[in-house]
């Protein structure tokens, strides 16, 4: 975790982004590791988590981290965490929270509410349905498919 | 809707990962696009959405797509959906929803109802705090930095 923090601290030292640091461990070693670069790659997705399981995933030539730890200087925001259980690691520490993370001006909280809303009209960002009919003909042609890979 | 449905059904024909497909348009035109590329590519984040989040990005040289509108063959699962208000557009399309990607074989509900836990220790992925006040000392220097660019 102390790896983390310092990886946060020089992202902000450098001007790469945000204050993020990530570092993702199997049996003690590292094997990904990631500095917020939303600011400095224009890529609104390169978060320190989304870039140390990429980083990680291209070490270990996997798209699963099965036995890893995942070290993040702060809680992952809904687009990390949502990440990390699709890459399924054993782990998460995190040390500080997603209300630090909105005092220092994130949005982490307010992602969090809006994608728990019952009620997909409650939310501020419009979500609505269209062609529902033709797009489950390809969830058809998938689940009949005999050489596709599972993820 | 139906260019993001026909990027979902040539994924599964080409074998580059699940069904899904994206669009994001702005002004009537298409700005970015993406397949989801999970197994190709050994990245547990390259769905359909954050693909086409960062080719838009790219394609705009910005990080931030104000004023577009995102068509998804199906509702963007937390990671995507995440991403999507990170990026602040104004709008989303889905065609198939999360009960439908699970009919299919996709963990989005499940992810869904782990990142919606009040009690953080209730989910099945574990997540602990770790040095708290060491992390808290990188946003102290995150909110007194005068050269930052904020997002």
């Amino acid at each position: 975790m102390r790896k983390a923090i310092e990886l946060a601290q020089a992202g902000v030292d450098s001007n790469v982004g945000g204050p993020f640091g990530c570092v993702i461990a199997r049996d003690g070693k590292i094997v990904g590791e990631g500095v917020n670069q939303v600011t400095s790659t224009n890529d609104p997705t390169a978060h320190a988590e989304i870039v140390a399981i990429r980083n990680a995933c291209k070490n270990l030539n996997a798209f699963q981290l099965e036995g890893c730890i995942v070290y993040t200087s702060c809680e992952p925001c809904p687009m990390c965490l949502g990440a990390i259980y699709w890459a399924r690691p054993n782990q998460i520490y995190m040390a500080c929270d997603r209300e630090d993370a909105a005092s220092a001006g994130f949005d982490d909280a307010f992602i969090y509410r809006e994608l728990c809303h019952a009620d997909l009209s409650e939310r501020k960002l419009p979500i609505e349905k269209l062609l529902r009919e033709e797009g489950l003909k390809v969830f058809e042609n998938w689940i009949a498919k005999t050489d596709k890979t599972e993820y």
